[in-house]
């Protein structure tokens, strides 16, 4: 029955209030919520050895020392009168919007300045609050295998119809598949309002090089389609060609907004801080025809509906941006890079397809059989956990993901089983 | 101009995707911000004193040493790999949602489990987010004067029509005034879909009491309508015959959801922890009469677009619970409480009429003139910023808040200058 995971049986028979049926016609519990109830059932069973958890992008490694040191100087600096911090600035302190616009932007050639940045607690937030700005009406394109955010969250706000073997109508689905290598090219053709594009890629692991992104960036400023651009692994890239930023592309900072976050860069995930980019040249516009520039939208959105980062919290991050946070950050992801290519290495010398590994803490495996089958297979007789590639969408079908976030002892020995 | 403050020229003449335009319906900035905004614009006029602010509730003591040690000690757990924490339970941990349960509801008679607890970065954030649970045709109905998050965010949800002379068609408006002690009784006759409710209330100061909240609750129970009770000043409240909780009320768990903040309970504005109820027997509808539980709703929104709040933040609230927490905490919001006393003593020795300032940080003050012009009045001749009353809906015309947040000094100063 639709929507059956939510109705209930009330307990009293009084009038009621209505409800938002959009959420109705998601289909299942959230992705990671779903994986995590199906380890909890096979634990209460008593594995016969320790569960290895190769599933959720959740990192394992300690802070960065430089994280930790910034963090605990402004505990104290709370517990102090003279330094006491109450609610911060609405885009967040300048001291970090400040090193994010040098480091991450202008250091590589991107004009994009220290006013266009939003601090906040994450990118999955962001990603999921950024439909708001956009007309009700408006027309989403989500890539599939899909970070399954994007697509819930226009489900929640009334943007599609109801979903048929795992697709929502009107919803434009731009498939990624082994032919094209996951990175599915600009839909000839269609005039999208928004394009969620996410590189290096969740689930896949694929990256797009530059040529790939300027083809997204001039077919944007054709169709009049704002590329909301994820850009969560950034850090992982290692290969000098592959663009970390859309800004890196002529022509972005008219139609792109880019979001960003410390959660796998620094081991940020239970810590929480994330930054968009909205630059203030980015346009969208009325029924009538009037411009309205998102940036302005963006802030209205975010000082009505945000209150801001933890102010200890965006010492930790600025952090990062030091020379021995910079150091300790990239020998964290160095790690987990060196985690993801002996996963790769293994699955290929077993004889398996696979996609990511190198610029991504993601290795995507076609498995052979059904995504769930082969997750609970994985569970059952290797203790290992991945997360099913059906999650993320049809094109996801028959593919596992691997996450390369655990220490390299538990990842040779998750190998080992296999 | 509608919307004038949102639309922009472009520099280009690229199609364009389609904007919310339910945003353009917006009024003007953010109060606080077009605050922050006058202030700024004085201060660079160079001011002959220093300003006092008594405007945006935003507390200036430090964070209970209860909290800052808690803190301390959790940001050295993420530095080691034995004790480091990633993502978090989805609801918020259960050492923080158990003592929530037990301390804040269990102990005052209040049936309410932990796993009915959402934790969150603000109340702020849920009261502004909440709406997203209810149909988009559903009807709202806010008090006057209203915390300005309630409307807007239902503005841009596109829940009311456009604007005119302060008021959104569509909402309807319950009036606080002098006669009813800015405390509104249930609108006989209609039947809202959500009422929102804010006691003590921000920006009165006014308190329900027990047979005040009985009412609302009759009310809600025979109308069909979900309460949506603001209690983040819940612990400014020292007469003993003021409820809490809404849930002190019989039958309130089937129809109200309530919000608490950490922000002003113990100075958290700077450091972000919230959470909200929702009891699981908290039930709405679809059109076709099936019922839904809110609470696996705001689950499935909370799991979707938000990512749980910083570990030490969690743990740093938890201490709020010990027996040193609860000292160091009651004796902060003594000291405001002492500031609201002094504010309202000397207000009313000048022959103003006041409310508030007993079981609240807040005084709100008839101010004999327009809202903004007292406002611009207090800030240029004696170097005070209050927040004008006009900020908060028709009904707050003519009043100004003056906010207790500040050091004992520095409110006797403020005075000493009226």
């Amino acid at each position: 029955m639709r929507g059956e995971i939510y109705t209930t049986t009330p307990k009293h028979s009084l009038p009621m209030a209505l409800v938002n049926e959009n959420y109705l016609k998601l289909q299942s519990s959230y992705l990671f919520s779903e994986v995590a109830r199906r380890v909890r059932e096979y634990e209460a069973e008593k594995p016969p050895r320790k569960i290895i958890r190769l599933g959720i992008g959740d990192v394992t490694e300690p802070l960065p020392r430089a994280c930790v040191d910034a963090m605990a100087d402004a505990v104290r600096e709370m517990g102090c009168r003279d330094t006491f911090r109450g609610y911060g600035p609405e885009q967040g302190y300048a001291f970090l919007r400040e090193a994010i616009a040098e480091n991450d932007f202008r250091a590589r050639g991107c004009d994009i300045a220290a006013d266009e940045i939003f601090v906040s607690d994450g990118a999955k937030c962001d990603t999921g609050n950024f439909q708001e700005l956009f007309s009700a009406e408006a027309r989403i394109a989500v890539p599939d295998p899909v970070y399954p955010v994007y697509v819930d969250t226009n489900v929640m706000a009334g943007r599609t119809g109801d979903a048929a073997d795992g697709r929502y109508a009107g919803l434009l689905y731009l498939e990624g598949n082994a032919g094209n290598g996951f990175v599915p090219a600009p839909p000839a053709g269609e005039r999208p309002d928004i394009v969620y594009l996410c590189f290096p890629n969740n689930p896949t692991g694929a990256t797009a090089t530059r040529e790939q992104l300027a083809a997204w960036v001039k077919w944007a400023r054709e169709s009049g389609t704002i590329i909301l651009f994820d850009a969560a692994y950034e850090a992982f890239i290692r290969d000098p060609a592959v663009p970390h930023s859309i800004y890196e592309i002529d022509g972005a900072r008219d139609v792109a907004v880019e979001f960003r976050s410390f959660s796998k860069t620094a081991g940020f995930t239970g810590t929480r801080c994330a930054f968009t980019v909205v630059p203030k040249s980015v346009i969208a516009r009325t029924r009538d025809g009037a411009a309205v520039a998102l940036h302005g939208l963006w802030n209205r959105r975010q000082t009505t509906k945000f209150n801001g980062v933890s102010y200890p919290v965006q010492r930790a991050a600025a952090a990062v941006y030091t020379k021995a946070g910079r150091e300790q950050t990239r020998a964290l992801i160095d790690g987990y890079l060196a985690n993801a290519k002996a996963i790769r290495a293994k699955l290929t010398s077993l004889g398996y397809e696979c996609t990511g590994g190198d610029n991504s803490p993601y290795v995507w495996m076609k498995a052979g059989e059904p995504s769930w089958d082969a997750f609970d297979t994985l569970l059952r007789e290797k203790q290992i956990v991945t997360t099913p590639g059906a999650g993320f969408g049809r094109c996801g079908e028959g593919y596992i993901r691997f996450s390369a976030f655990n220490s390299p002892e538990t990842v040779a020995e998750a190998m080992a089983r296999l």
